[in-house]
């Protein structure tokens, strides 16, 4: 098991949310990120999601999709759409969301690089 | 100043590296991390970027480009090579790196949110 998406086979599309949190809510925003991250594996057209937050407070999740119809429906799900209200409302000091198509990829593996396609 | 990266103009492109790291060396790991965040807004074409490690060990570093050319650039710099070259013989136990085409982007700011696209 890996902290690490799979590459899936390509063209696929990911969506890169950095934030910025405030202090407010570390418990309630604790249970909200772990609950999107067992809801979002169930959706139709997920394929992974890798997720980092530093000490400087900058977070970075970036979950990978099979097409944009898929994330569209995943930003319409209605638990999701109740956590991104309450993360505008008090828990995102700031946050980027891009929408992006991957056209190359690579992979490492410690027992040697293997490019993939 | 903001740790997130700004929304340049559309279209333009992502590079996201997500690496697991192994135990070696965290002070020149650390030297080599800083002097490429140090190093690649010197380089042309480059637009931002935004860098979390988190506590499970998971990195995601995501860099903004003009153009397919200037990551092609910044993939073959000298001294960007030889740090990837200790990263596959030490540094790294297992990383993705996925070139995307971002297509659509949206902010937040905590005074209301503002779709800038």
């Amino acid at each position: 098991m890996t902290l690490l998406a799979k590459n899936p086979r390509l063209p696929y599309f990911a969506v890169v949310f950095t934030s910025l949190r405030t202090p407010d809510d570390p418990e309630g925003y604790a249970v909200m990120s772990d609950r999107m991250l067992q809801l979002a594996p169930a959706q139709p057209g997920f394929l992974g999601v890798e997720t980092a937050r530093g000490d400087d407070g900058l977070g970075i999740t970036v979950s990978y999709w099979s097409s944009l119809e898929a994330i569209h429906n995943w930003r319409e799900h209605a638990e999701h759409r109740l956590a991104q209200l309450r993360g505008r409302s008090g828990w995102y000091r700031e946050y980027r969301l891009r929408i992006c198509r991957v056209e190359r990829e690579i992979q490492f593996e410690s027992d040697g690089p293997c490019p993939s396609n």
